[in-house]
Order: C-alpha cells, then structure tokens, then sequence
C-alpha cells in the first residue's frame, strides 16, 4: 500500500478528491425512504420492549423523538458492498505513485488478507487496472465467497484463521511476489476512499428533499409510503419546516457501522464542517462495541473476540480510525444494540423494504429503532422538529441459507 | 364492482387515462438493471443444463440469443406488489358512479375473496377513499397475511379454502352487508389498472436508453455493472445501434407473469400498436401453465388444480384477460418453466439484486434465463441486434421463513 506518510491529509477536501478519483468505478447508488420504518423510529417503544433490555431501568418514560429515515444503499454498491470504494481509491493512489510503478509494481500486484467483502473489492479494483491481486482467506471460508474472489480473477491463498496465521500467510506471499499489501481499513487512503459515500448521502438527501419540497400537505405524502419504498421516482418528498443552525435543508445525522471503523472514520470525514453528526454503531455481543468501550475508557480497546451475527463487525477499530473518530472527536457517539436488536432491524428491512442487506449492515437501524440513549438524544437535541437521519446499508452480501437462521423466531 | 359493461374500452387509451387517476395512489416504482443477469441471459445454456429439462431434445443447439435484461420493480410497489393499481382504478371507478354512491355504495363498501396480494390492496384503496373492505380469506391463510390486511383497516372474515366456500361467503358478505364485489382479475377496470405498469415501463425504458447515449463505449459501461444493479443514478448507460421497425429506442418485449391473466392482459393493452411484444409467463408444476394450454388448443382452459410455489400464479386465466391475451392476440406468446427454473431465477434476484421478490415474480425471468423456445425465438427476431426485454417483478410479498425452504438445494 502506499506508504501513509504520502497520503493525503485526513480531510474533507482529501475525500472530495477521492470522489473524483474513484467516481468512473462505482455506483452511485440511490438513497431510499419508507414510511413503515420512519413511523417506527418516531413512535415511543411500548414498555414490553424495553423491559426485553437488560439496561433498563424499570420507570424511566421511552424516548420520543422525532425521526425521519434516509437509507444509503451501499448494499447495491458493485460486490455488493462499500468495500469497492477504499479497494478502488487504494489502487489508484498506488498506480499515480511513479516509485511503486517503476519499482515493478502493477507486475507485482497487491495483496490482502480478508474472508468478506474487502477481498472481493480488492480482487476487482485491481483486475480493473490489470494487475494481480493475492487474497488471503481463511481456509475455513464460504465456498461462494472463495469462488466470488476468484471470479475476480484474485489468486486465493489458504490460511488458518487467527488473525496471527493470516498475517503470516500474506508476508509469505509479499516475500515469493513482491505485492504490495493493501489493508482493509486501517489506512488513510481506505478511510478517504470509504469516506466518499457520506459525501453522496449528504448531496442525494438534500437533493430530494428540495425537489420534493412542492409537493402535496404531509398527511397526502404520507399515505403514499405505507409499504415498499419510495424512490426518487415518486418524489420521496419531504419539506423541512426551516433551516436548523444555518445550513441548509439536508440531513441532521449519519449512523455508520462500526468494525474497523474505515468506513465510519472516512463518512466522518465527509463531514466535518457541515454540522452534521456522525454516530458509530457497533453489536454489544461478546464485547464487538470495542469503539464503544473506548470512548467510555478514553483509549482504543486493541483486541476482540465475538462471534456476533454482524460478521463484518468482529474487528476491533484501528489506529487511523480511531484518531478520527475518538482523538479528533469527529463521532459525536457510539452506540450498541443486542443481537436480537440486530435480527429484528434485519427482518424488518426485507419484510418492509423488500431489499437483501447483511446482518452488519443492520446495526445502524437497530440503533435508530432500539437504542434508548441515542433515541432520547434525538427527542433532546432535535425537539419537535426532529431530525433527518441517515442509515448507511453497507452492504449485502449475506449466504442466502444463513438468513433462514438468522431470522428464526 | 363497476357493471363491465360501463366500463372504459379496452385499449391503450384507457389505460393512459386510467394511469391518470391511479397516479396520485401509487409508487412509480423503479426500473433496474443487472449486468452479470444480462450476461447469463446473452450466453448460451450448457448441455448440462439443457438435459436437466425432460423437454430438451438431445444434439439441438442451445438458443444463442442477445439479450439485454430490464427490471419493472413493482415488488417496491405500496403493499409491495402490482395489485394496488387495480384495486385503486376499481374503487376510483365506482366512486365516479353516481348510481353506486346514490345507493349508499360509501357505506356499503366493497369485499373480495383473496388470499394474496389483492386482498391489501383492495384493503389499502378502500380504506384511501374512507369506505368498508371486507375481505373473505381462506382460514388456513398465513397469520402475517392476515394481521397485514387487517393493519389497512379491512374487515377479514374467514372461509374454507376452495373456490366455492370462498364464493359462498364472499356472496354472504353481500348479501348481508350491500358491499359491491371487487374480483381481483376478471373484470375490465381491473385489467386497465394493471396495464398502468407497462405504460410506465414503456417511458422509463426510453428514458434511460435516451440519457445514456452519451456515455462511454460499451466496454467501459459493462465492466461498472458487475453485481448489484444499475439504477438511473448510474446511468444505467445503454446505447441502441439504431432504431428498429421504425420505432425509437425503447423495449422490444416485456414478459409479465399469467395467474388470473389481469395484469399480463393489461399489459398487453399498454403496447397495442406500439410494437413491442408481450409474452405471458407460467410455472408448468402439475398444470399451472393452463394460460400456454389454451393456446396451444385454441381454447381456455377453465380450471387448475395445482401447488407450484409461484403461489400467486394457481389461478387460471379470466374470460376478459382471455378475450385480450389470445383472442385479440395481444399476447405473442405463453413460455412455461419449471419449479426448479423458477428458485434458480428467484436465487439470482436476491444474490445479485439483493432485492427480495415472491416465487411468482421470478418466472418471467426464469423464461428469459432458461426457456429454450423463447430464447430461440429471440435469437430467430432479434438477430445480432439482440431484444431489450422487460421483465415484471411482479411483487416482493414473500413469507421469509418459507425463503430458507424455497432456495435448500
């Protein structure tokens, strides 16, 4: 990978470059709305449900706030996941650095160690510059995730599965071949590249909520999203009442999943300065809310081991991310929900948007529907206007079989 | 319902001014892309494959047709299905009938006998306008389907399951309360609602083909749509070579499932003398494909008894749908295709659309993918130039725990 020290500064403008830079290789994909899960987040949980949370506390009131829902679709995004933008950014950098290419570098190609959705990104950034790509897998991987790299035309190298053996497996293939390793998250140019949906999620909202701002009274627009979702195509039209601390219509918050925390670092990145808040959201499963953990403790936990339903999120976050997120305190929060929170945000996103997401991609909704703390920040800070908050679907690359057992009563 | 006999014509016109009234109801529901769908659909099957089919003659060439795949999304639809729109125009229609609302036909309200989709929707559409629904569901229905229907405020009231204990409290229900019959397909204003969605499919085709033109070459754009879908934010990029029959630049074909017939006789309206073909769809499971039967001997066939899981396609076709799909033959042609076709194409949706659709929205593409007759047929017309073909997802309203059932290998 392109060493750190040439990269450019962790900023809001570096990420707009990145856009520029990886634009003609992904999708823009579309931001959607639904009215079943808007007026879930807006409604008061029923006593029952809350007491199903071991945090109680038995006589505090639910929260009310006022929540209007955008979701980016990342899970349309090519592999299926954000993944492509970090894999593609990463290898363009790599490709403008004349030292790498004069040193043999698109022979020698890049190389990664990771079962999910960054080796298929990577396997496919790199098959779009001609160069060869080495993927490490744990040899305990999915056979349609292995056969996936390899459509790619990546070279799948077996391992063991501890991050220990895998890390040994993918220095044997740096020392026999010379590839340039290029990590999943915890680098400046993956947090640029991954950073570049938050600027596409700020834009697409404030472009329906203005093309939508003539549209019928709210109770009119309202009936139309009962089910299914609603599009650009209908108008997805939603009025603010006024502009909040100045800016312009737009959204108020973005949830982003949290596992290595690239991803959440880049989309906090995206958007510094706007006023927008920028929430972690992590499975609390067998300690997974490590970023959670170490905002209360004031320092990065550096290991973890869970077996949470959100596989993508079983990473602890790294040093890059975590001098974003906590040190540079651009997160405002990170927030944890139950694995059933989890199952339950994930059913309700088939049933009622009728679109396929994995399980990590689900935590951001729990949080919005199930957490307690972020909901009564939401009725605290926003009132009664409430506030437009933007879920990020990171993707959806989930074994079809696995979903029958995740979603069993 | 509206006496037939009042009703609109059945012609293209009706249904554009159907489309008129139904508009403000209704979700104009996305058209999508698939690159690596197309790609199957383009390449020629394996001998494998082809000798999995009983039908297949041993030594015949696979069909080597060009095929460019696009997606009518009515999955996204409100109550996640096509079914709305004639429910809509059918309720629309009687409250511009005088004599019904003189009659007290508000109070009365309407009643179907449904199981499925149309139960909602006639729910959802009835309740839109203030009036009664009472929907008559077989007891054994599913408890979902049940609390959904009653969730849009409709009265359910139970039956035993065949046809004529449907019927018989269906007509209790009339008698009993005044309510007026809406029937879920054999009816005129149902079958012009339904069509609405091939006008749509029509405009958003030539839209996207016409902003598109200016991209880049062909390569380019095909390596941009490896997985996930293309939607317009993309570009969703595709040039025609040249206009052909004198038409511009727009769909050749659309296959639309065949149940009841309604929707695809619709359909088959909505392109009357536009030059695009139409062409039904059916499981062949134990008989359901009565609609290609009848084709084939000239006359309807009446009645099936069969379980495919294409649930909403065990219906046989209706005498007005019959009246337009064979007798005026708006209809080219009806493919048939196997229950084992029918979970590959339903597999292929939810893995690389990451879109969620019911068993019966995945035959036409099944057709598409893996009828040899229509591939051929394409192949014989279309010649190098290839089809673009209109595939309807007809609706995403499936159970998710019978998903894990329907995809076990």
């Amino acid at each position: 990978m392109a060493d750190p020290s040439t990269s450019p500064p962790l900023t809001r403008p570096s990420v707009q470059q990145a856009r520029e830079l990886i634009n003609p290789h992904i999708h823009l994909t579309p931001v959607l709305t639904n009215t079943t899960l808007t007026r879930l987040a807006s409604a008061p949980r029923s006593p029952e449900a809350l007491r199903a949370n071991p945090d109680w506390e038995e006589g505090r009131a639910p929260a009310a706030p006022s929540i209007r829902l955008w979701f980016k679709c990342e899970n349309l995004q090519r592999i299926g996941a954000f993944k492509v933008r970090g894999a593609f950014y990463a290898v363009e950098r790599l490709k403008a650095d004349e030292g790498w290419v004069q040193g043999g570098g698109l022979g020698r190609g890049v190389v990664t160690h990771s079962s999910g959705n960054h080796a298929q990104a990577l396997a496919l950034a790199a098959r779009e510059s001609g160069i060869p790509a080495h993927i490490v897998m744990p040899d305990i991987s999915a056979a349609p995730k292995v056969a996936a790299t390899r459509g790619y035309g990546a070279n799948v190298i077996f391992s063991g599965s501890t991050s220990v053996e895998r890390e040994a497996a993918a220095a044997k293939v740096i020392a026999e071949t010379g590839a340039t390793l290029v990590p999943p998250y915890d680098h400046p140019d993956i947090i640029l590249g991954q950073g570049t949906l938050g600027l596409e999620f700020q834009e697409q909202v404030e472009g329906l909520i203005e093309t939508g701002g003539g549209g019928g009274g709210d109770g009119e627009e309202e009936g139309k999203r009962e089910n299914g979702h609603d599009t650009p195509y209908d108008g997805a039209k939603r009025k603010k009442k006024k502009n909040k601390d100045g800016r312009g219509p737009g959204l108020d918050a973005i949830i982003a999943p949290c596992g290595g925390g690239g991803m959440l670092s880049g989309v906090a990145l995206s958007c510094e300065g706007t006023g927008i808040r920028v929430f972690g959201a992590e499975p609390s499963f067998e300690g997974a809310d490590d970023c959670r953990r170490g905002f209360e403790a004031g320092e990065r936990v550096e290991a973890v081991s869970t077996l949470t339903i959100a596989d993508g999120l079983r990473t602890p976050v790294g040093r890059y991310p975590w001098g974003i997120i906590y040190e540079r305190r651009l997160v405002g929060q990170v927030f944890s929900v139950t694995e059933d929170e989890i199952r339950a945000a994930l059913r309700l996103v088939l049933e009622r948007m009728k679109l396929v997401i994995e399980p990590s991609a689900a935590v951001p909704l729990a949080v919005a529907l199930y957490n307690e703390d972020f909901r009564s920040l939401v009725e605290r800070e926003a009132g009664e206007e409430g506030w437009d908050v933007g879920i990020v679907f990171s993707g959806g690359n989930v074994a079809l079989e696995n979903l029958g057992k995740l979603l069993a009563p």
